[in-house]
């Protein structure tokens, strides 16, 4: 197997500029998803996907409408008794705005010093690119897969993936699969390979406190009633200790302990102090003092005030005594904690602790529940070794503190755990003007996918 | 002297319908100074007033430009060794929107039901209009008046009477006076003639809490910085105790308790807690449980929130951490508090209290200091007498809650009290559609201003 691997990275490397070919002719494509006077250049853009699965070498390729942007679908299915991976991504990408700041057009991608330029350079069509020129180079090599591969690219993945959990639902027997494959996480540094096995989930809640009837003027009633700014902020400082623990009983009760393994693993990364006072800015680092950053980030739970407003917010002064105060508040949950669990302990929570003095209102809009796949996870571990296989160096093992709904809901609703990597680099800018992509990397990053699927093949030595 | 009053009472009777039309002129006239547009309607307005103080018998009479609207002045100085007498007055309005809810023009009064419905017949116009027909009716009766008047009307106290304090320095001989009398307070009931003698003061400020430099994602930074909307709530809700008190070190070191006599007084007024509730529709009141409602709102100090704002406050969702929070606050204040006091021990509070793992801002807008004229002023017992007269019932004694800074400024500028009283009723709808002027109360209340000019004249039996 590991000469297989060695001639098909051979093959992959006379290769790299039908890659930087494909890769410039999708990123040409402005698949904004945000806008719908990009409706066209959408379709353009799952069109092409289509072009390069079947260029890749994969079957059965179809383009399935939704209510918003269609998913494109392929697989290859030949590999008798071998697991079948669900590879996952997303064509569109990010608005350019402010596009001034762009050096180079964001649909004209250029190449200077290693980087690709381009909106979606590194978020993540690129990571598309390097599945499907992984799976190309083992085609032209050996003119079958060691694996079953099945392909799920959407559309809306920016927007928040609104039409793609009911997709799934609806194409089970079509999807299922043994593990699915994630390429949308990243590296740490280009040194460092990266393998994700946990995400946090998300809760969205909005707590409305209510006083007098319609706004009052502040000297006629000022003193005899509770102003809702203030109890709302007396309700919102409740919540945590002065440890920046979250006060809400029952609130840590699932959540997943660290070993002391994990502790150690993280420990690796090279995210200490420095790194997040850099990266935010802020004046200080705060937060539950039992836990280095790295594992508050990934492995406990936050409760977070997203958007405050109550009364009069413009230039100046106004004396008024609002009628309401509102919160934008969500809640970054861990394994085991369900969003459900979540809304009820908040509510009760509430329920306890608001006087009477207010009236109030939470909204509660749903969430996702986190992600955990096993770092022992035979997929995870062909991952791993072929990272390492790459860059010659142990790869780090990384907990993410953001949420892809994705991977929760095709652990639901397929009972497939993701392996999750990518590589894209921390200073890619994704979001950002200049987007970019690091070549040599990415290059580095087909190698390593094209070891992960032979590595997967059950029959290797 | 009862004599006196007596026949210029009648005379007053006899001239309702010229007092209704001076008074619907003056209100047909769109005097708002909160809009560039009505310019040339204040020009209007001002030239207006000038005509009644001629009507009414004042000499000298000027129209004196500001950088904003113009300022009328007028006198009769012919009453030798008897007190001077400032009267207060403005003739902007505020602004009429929803003009839709109005049941007739605002600027085309029309009476129904005993009522003269109008912008500004209420606020103030009709008080102007009231202390101007007292007057013409004194001189039309007995050809002088007893005692010395200077009168003072601005444009321009719907926006904060920008222009009046550097009015009143400079033309501090010209204003100089033994008393001030400002009709812009109001009565607590048609049968309850009330005489104002205590007005709370302000503080603005606006806090910031900075966290980090920009906003963060939750997902990737959640947990190791302090959220600055968050710790903007802490602060706040630190800032009074369970009891609705504030909790600054010193804040309540100067305020002037209240004597058993005033409490006895202020218990006569029909403001208990089923007034309060009834017109805040708050749940239920709320504040410091030693003193009732009236109490509160009159004599005691408050600190609130006016305005809250902080990260995404839109429809929906966002992960983000903000990287600034916003409080708009404000203080009433009363006697003795000083507004730069309170600035400076908010001051301290913050340096105190706010942790470090954030950076905060406090912006102090000035303020004025509270107003308070002690009820056994001649002054003050001349207005109790012409109202207890005319009503026959026993005046209630108030402290506003709210706040009339030109009474701070003609109180420390020209070292003179102020007379506060007003013939407009709560539900009167001033700021509001349908404003109106109960006209039985108004014909009243001319009636008693005739019997405080001549019970101010010192020769009085």
């Amino acid at each position: 197997m590991p000469d297989k691997i060695d001639q098909t990275i051979k093959v992959a490397r006379n290769h790299h500029s039908a890659f930087i070919s494909e890769l410039s002719d999708f990123v040409s494509i402005p698949s904004v998803s945000t806008s719908p006077e990009y409706q066209e250049e959408m379709e353009k853009a799952a069109q092409k996907v289509a072009k390069m699965a079947d260029w890749a070498g994969l079957e059965n390729i179809r383009i399935f409408p939704t209510q918003g942007h269609p998913i494109v679908f392929g697989e290859w299915l030949h590999a008798e008794n071998q697991p079948t991976i669900l590879i996952y991504g997303h064509y569109d990408v990010q608005p350019v705005d402010p596009v001034d700041l762009w050096e180079t057009p964001p649909f004209q991608p250029s190449i200077r010093d290693h980087y690709l330029f381009g909106r979606g350079a590194s978020d993540m069509k690129g990571q598309i690119v390097a599945v499907l020129a992984a799976l190309q180079s083992i085609r032209q090599t050996t003119g079958a897969f060691p694996v079953n591969v099945k392909l799920m690219v959407e559309g809306e993945e920016e927007i928040g993936s609104p039409h793609l959990r009911s997709f799934i639902e609806e194409h089970r027997s079509m999807l299922s699969c043994d593990v699915s494959l994630n390429p949308d996480a990243g590296m740490i540094a280009p040194d460092l390979p990266t393998l994700v096995y946990a995400l946090r989930g998300l809760v969205f809640f909005e707590l409305k406190v209510f006083g007098p009837e319609h706004d009052l003027h502040s000297g006629v009633f000022g003193g005899v009633v509770h102003n809702p700014a203030q109890a709302l902020c007396e309700i919102i400082a409740s919540m945590h200790d002065e440890n920046g623990r979250v006060t809400i009983p029952g609130f840590y009760d699932h959540v997943r302990p660290l070993s002391s393994e994990e502790r150690e693993e993280l420990s690796r990364l090279p995210m200490g102090d420095d790194y997040y006072l850099k990266q935010t800015g802020a004046p200080q680092l705060w937060g539950e003092p039992d836990y280095t950053p790295v594992e508050r980030v990934g492995a406990r739970p936050t409760l977070e005030v997203n958007g405050l407003f109550s009364g009069f917010t413009g230039q100046g002064t106004k004396t008024v005594l609002p009628a309401y105060a509102m919160a934008k508040i969500s809640c970054r949950i861990v394994a085991d904690q369900e969003p459900d669990e979540i809304h009820y302990l908040l509510r009760r929570y509430l329920e306890q602790r608001i006087p009477s003095t207010v009236r109030w209102e939470l909204n509660y809009f749903g969430g996702a529940p986190a992600s955990l796949t096993d770092p022992k996870h035979p997929a995870a571990q062909a991952m791993k070794k072929a990272l390492e296989l790459v860059w010659e160096t142990r790869p780090v093992l990384k907990r993410e503190g953001g949420s892809i709904p994705v991977v929760g809901d095709i652990q639901k609703i397929l009972g497939a755990d993701s392996v999750l990597t990518g590589f894209g680099l921390p200073d890619d800018r994704i979001h950002s003007p200049n987007e970019r992509l690091h070549l040599p990397t990415w290059f580095k990053g087909i190698e390593a996918l094209i070891a992960f699927f032979y590595l997967m093949n059950t029959l290797q030595e």
